[in-house]
């Protein structure tokens, strides 16, 4: 059976697959698996028929016969266990794999995200200016400690897993920032993640998605 | 063998259970796993030999043989994985259970951190007073959405699980804002939560590790 995800109608990142689509259709393309999609507008992700499915009134959505999921970290890591190549084999390195996606989305993403929310929310706000160094002093200080960890390794253990996928995802949204321009090995971390096959079809996808073509499938 | 976890020596919660050491020691009770305690000071935790276990220079880590572990999320997710009680066994209830608990991190709690650290960190700025509005109407959002799904239910879905565990272990943080008293089917949620003997052993042992004595162990 072929899983089928939501994702915007017209997303607000205009095809730059920063949606929380991407990491979906990037495990689906990694791992092989064909998906359908089912764009939602704006609009529609507030009423109820998709509130049932998602209670937060998010994308993505999965649905796979009588399954139905939310959460982009939680869809990621259903695919990584029914499939092969996004989470190690041995018990010990998926344990790790796991670990950094919830490192992903729980301790590296929250502050990149208040950056986003205060420059959407509080722009016109009299603290902005100041507030928004302190943002970006709070991105800084993960940045070191990711980029530390990392080193000169090619991914956060020793081969690309789900971890890396969430990871360089989370990091993605910084490409409008300079911040991330101080850690060249993110930078390059990065780079290696949208490298690989499976991202720039997924990428594609989505942008073709955006663009009004109709979405690629994977394989 | 008997993992070991670190935990504060002495929490900036001051014993209150918030610190995220609770929900690994509250799923170690659910599930009757013994466990030792590793306390580390708040300025080893920003050292090499911590921060060798958890890159970010945070606690819980989760130390079993050659397996190290940090993120709470993660760690309940292995406590979970290895042990009966807190995942269903069916496949799917077992996603949604999951589901839940990264729901919990990544969509739940960063608007109520971000109140925490307003008022740790921007308390004594001039924007102080008009922001905390803002920030309490981010928390609204997401209760409101999570009070129409809960409706009546005692759990998130059939049964409590891991899912539950970190929801409400997120919720408990709102426990000083009078936003969660908005609603009553999340403050029950709560209670019950509280309710449950094993979250009674977890909160008793981080209590004990914070005024001196020794921290109890699961059964």
């Amino acid at each position: 059976m072929i899983p089928t995800i939501s994702v915007f109608e017209h997303s607000p990142d205009r095809g730059q697959g920063l949606a929380r689509d991407m990491s979906v259709r990037w495990a689906f393309e990694e791992v092989g698996q064909a998906y359908e999609v089912r764009q939602v507008s704006l609009s529609a992700i507030k009423q109820p028929a998709h509130q049932a499915l998602h209670p937060f009134g998010q994308i993505p959505t999965y649905e796979e016969g009588d399954l139905a999921l939310f959460e982009s970290g939680a869809i990621v890591l259903h695919i990584a266990e029914h499939h092969v190549g996004l989470l190690p084999a041995d018990p010990n390195g998926r344990a790790r794999a796991i670990m950094w996606m919830f490192a992903a989305l729980s301790t590296v993403e929250p502050p990149i995200v208040q950056r986003e929310i205060a420059m959407y929310m509080e722009h016109d706000k009299t603290w902005y200016e100041k507030r928004l160094p302190l943002l970006e002093d709070g991105i800084r200080v993960r940045l070191h400690q990711l980029s530390s960890r990392l080193g000169k390794a090619d991914w956060l253990e020793e081969a690309f897993s789900a971890g890396d996928l969430m990871m360089v995802q989370v990091l993605r949204r910084l490409k409008t920032s300079s911040v991330l321009g101080e850690f060249p090995n993110l930078c390059a971390y990065i780079t290696r993640g949208e490298a690989r096959p499976a991202f720039k079809r997924a990428y594609d996808a989505q942008l073709a998605a955006f663009i009004g073509k109709p979405p690629k499938q994977a394989n």
